[in-house]
């Protein structure tokens, strides 16, 4: 990456840090308790010209939510779109995303979306594999794959913490056995659920993952495909109208860019033919997003004309 | 236009009108009971290289909820996002358009965004002007000068039935005044909201309203904006998110375009930087969209391009 | 009333004066505002040995939603019980009393019961007359027959600020128009609506129109029935279960007596076969019930043996 | 009991016998689905006269939510009326019993009352205890002191599948466990309800059951009071407000007797002071309810003067 774009990244870094003061650590579980409310990194892998870092990009996080979107991916590998959003909607919802309500309520009892946690949860319920073991494994394969870190796996930590702390979901997940979106086993959901939340990983990570989704499911320097790319225009779609829970529409104005972030402070975002982004900002605000991870991509989105919907059609771009 | 476009076009029509018997008429009003439900238009207004129409494109058909983005364009213009933004939100709901549950359990009691009926009712007790044909005049009269169409007027029958039908509407706006979202007179605002309704218009005008906003707020052949494309991208942000009422999620993952619809069966749509689209087909489903409209651009997105996240970065596009 | 009696009630009062410091005036309105918050008054009017009054029962107050009661006498007098339950429901509500969540959500679209809002003005709405005033007159002219007091009216001034603020009102009126549970004109209904709420008593107006009831309809000193007991029947068990908001449950429990309250602090209760009490406390929860009213009626319940199920088969009674 | 009084039940339940034909037998579980829908049984216990039964009064059926008033006397006598009602309110609900909405909305999330599901697991968490069996044989014990019927035991059948089946009724209890209402282990709080709804009981239980409340928890033939009567109260008020489901209000209206219903049809009633009541059939509504069993009741009340109001103070009561 050029010098200029690097020493850019890190003028956006330092003006936006101050925002980190506006949030609070998520604090259900110790291990996000003890996160730096302070800390801020970002890294950015453009395609063809590399990737770079600039803040706090080495201390581990937790995915969070950001895993619903590799574990979407994998139901639909699975089971392909019919079936799995027969189980799941593809509506936005309005609603916090650990809420119960619209369960009751809609039609068919289908959670809204898939990026919600009810949605996620009976996402999780479909992806295929002998037990739970066998189906983290093939989802955790695929992040390593995408982000050529074979050292990627879980918080044992964390993951105990949620499984002890995850009442709220185990609510939404036999509410749905209830009424026939889960078929499988509940426990077996959650714990595959609680497993993905807690896989670690570094900011790096996370762009790189966005770049995966950018190439359309292309490994850098590749020229195949490894995914149909009609599965990647799901996931992109669905991350712009849900991705940030229930602040995705306001995010979508300012900033433009499909984007998942978890109540870690992490943001995985992604535009498309041109690079993937991983932003840490552990101080969150009342709706689960990064105050300072949302700012920082703002600035980014702005600086370098990332919005989805730009005047000019030429789009400057990290080389 | 070339002549392979404009086939291409026809083909996508014919073999989409089989789904207008899928859906059916909107029925609260005589005016709207008695289109005809097998029928089906579209326009395409393409940048540079000229409209072209196929179908059923001559009937004229009232705006219903596409004029909600005219007025929210009013709205910013008059007041600014900020403003705006205070009194609406930018988020979308997965309520039906006239739901008012919403209301009452929010927070801030705002309306999600400026596509349901209580956030465009709030919207429209927003526009400036001295009284309500003031008001009316200059939401109108931008209508105008986006189609170049000065006989565009509303529909005296249209407009006369809605207001006698509007009780619903009259529930949300009285529920808003009473939670002060709305500041002025509740009667005004809804007569406003009737009146812009119910203004007639044909496919056509739809498509150049379309082709405006794809130009970033630029009439065709100047090159001077108008507006502020910042408001150009606001409103095609919000169209993708809530455009469609609550099928908008599934409406973006399937075809990926900025559009908006109404229950007359009308759909405006845009492909920034490329062309305008305006579709008519009364027959709609229960969410209130055009059944074969929605079919109809999903054929159009696929065979050109058009979908807001595509593999190749160079979209096909009619020249 | 001997005078042992008479002294339990002053004692009664003086006790549970202090309860007026826990609640605060309605403050929607300046007439309910200007209330006193210290003020409480308690009047029982038992049957065969008279009526005795206890703290502050000269000032004035207006029913508010006493009223519901009286209304739904005459709208059950002019159409029988079958076609008035058609129109709203005998179902107790968790809801608070100005909600219309479940209005969207049952079923029926039908108002819980008739001492919500939203029953309230659907009931209001059923009431026969010429014109807004002779269905007044109606109501009022029964109120006057069951107290004796033919001065009483309305207060303009409350009547004209409830119509000035009833925008909550208004909402779920105009909801119920739309959905085919208020047949005839709305502003009508609520017109008729605010001014039953305002309507001026004193203390020793609540507890005759209460000693009406319990004498199920005969004037005292009479032996002929005057209405129906049937209807009081109903006027009582509706009372019971839904008689003071979403705090009935507990207050049957705790006073077991039927009553209703309005949110200018007066209480107006029921014990069949043996007494009609007034109280008035202007200090209300914020479920809208007289902090004070409701410990005095409690007191008086518990040393009297009111409580609708008691030991003893026979309750001591003010003889 | 006088033969004269007899031959009116045998009228009663002949005359009501056809509304069997208007519901249905529950069909979640094979132990209720088996039930037949025809049958019909009532059984008075009348104090100091003796018992009389009619009708299908020998088939044994679980009690299902009758239970819910035993376990709440239970936790009463365990933890007395302030620390149960922290956690569970005393509001009748509009909404159907195994609902999760207000678990959600209410402000301090407490289930709304003890007879809806919520509510029920909730006390069932609180009754004490060493272990789930120990509890369970506390409730069951009194069920056989009150009835004088040591043989009453649990359907293990229906246990097995009520607890194979109970997904909804998890979901609500986890949700309470995330919320804080259930402080202890929620699947023994769960099988704790699933065995207390599986308790098997015929006609004469329940009338029994219904004169021991009515005695004030006094054993017939006994002088002494076994319980506080300030708890039967509380029961008797609650099973009026909240009893029959969301048809609670109605049937006070209609019969006014204080009343549990349970999905396999059966009925427990009370005339406090005069009688216990039971009654099984089996046919029930969409709100859960018997519905020749609601009929026998109204008929019951209107031929004995058994409402809780009546004109007359001294009603008619078998002798």
């Amino acid at each position: 990456m050029r010098q200029a774009d690097k020493q850019t990244l890190q003028r956006i870094l330092d003006e936006n840090r101050k925002y980190t003061a506006m949030g609070k650590v998520a604090d259900y579980i110790p291990e996000l308790r003890r996160a730096n409310p302070a800390a801020l990194g970002l890294t950015v892998a453009a395609k063809d010209t590399g990737i770079a870092s600039v803040g706090d990009c080495d201390t581990t996080f937790t995915l969070q939510s950001i895993s619903k979107v590799i574990s979407l991916l994998v139901a639909l590998l699975d089971h392909g779109p019919e079936k799995v959003f027969a189980k799941v909607g593809m509506e936005p919802s309005g609603d916090p995303f650990n809420s119960i309500i619209k369960l009751e309520t809609m039609n068919h009892h289908k959670p809204l979306n898939p990026m919600i946690n009810a949605g996620a949860i009976a996402v999780a319920s479909m992806i295929s594999g002998r037990n739970v073991e066998e189906r983290f494994q093939r989802v955790c394969g695929l992040i390593r794959m995408m982000t050529g870190n074979n050292g990627i796996s879980l918080s044992e930590q964390t993951y105990q913490s949620e499984k002890a702390t995850g009442d709220r979901n185990r609510a939404l997940a036999y509410f749905m056995k209830s009424t026939g979106i889960i078929e499988s086993d509940v426990e077996e959901a959650l714990d595959l659920y609680f497993r993905l939340c807690s896989i670690e990983v570094r900011c790096s990570d996370l762009a790189k993952i966005g770049l995966y989704l950018a190439n359309w499911g292309r490994m850098e320097g590749s020229d195949s495909l490894q995914i149909d790319p009609c599965l990647v225009q799901i996931l992109l779609t669905i991350m712009v109208t849900s991705g940030m829970y229930n602040a995705s529409g306001e995010f979508a104005i300012h900033v433009g860019i499909p984007a998942k972030s978890g109540v870690s402070g992490g943001i995985m975002a992604v535009v498309p033919n041109r690079m993937g982004i991983g932003v840490i900002g552990p101080a969150i605000d009342d709706k689960g997003n990064s105050v300072a991870g949302i700012r920082v991509l703002e600035d980014l989105s702005k600086t370098f004309g990332l919005h989805l919907f730009s005047e000019r059609e030429e789009r400057r771009i990290i080389p």
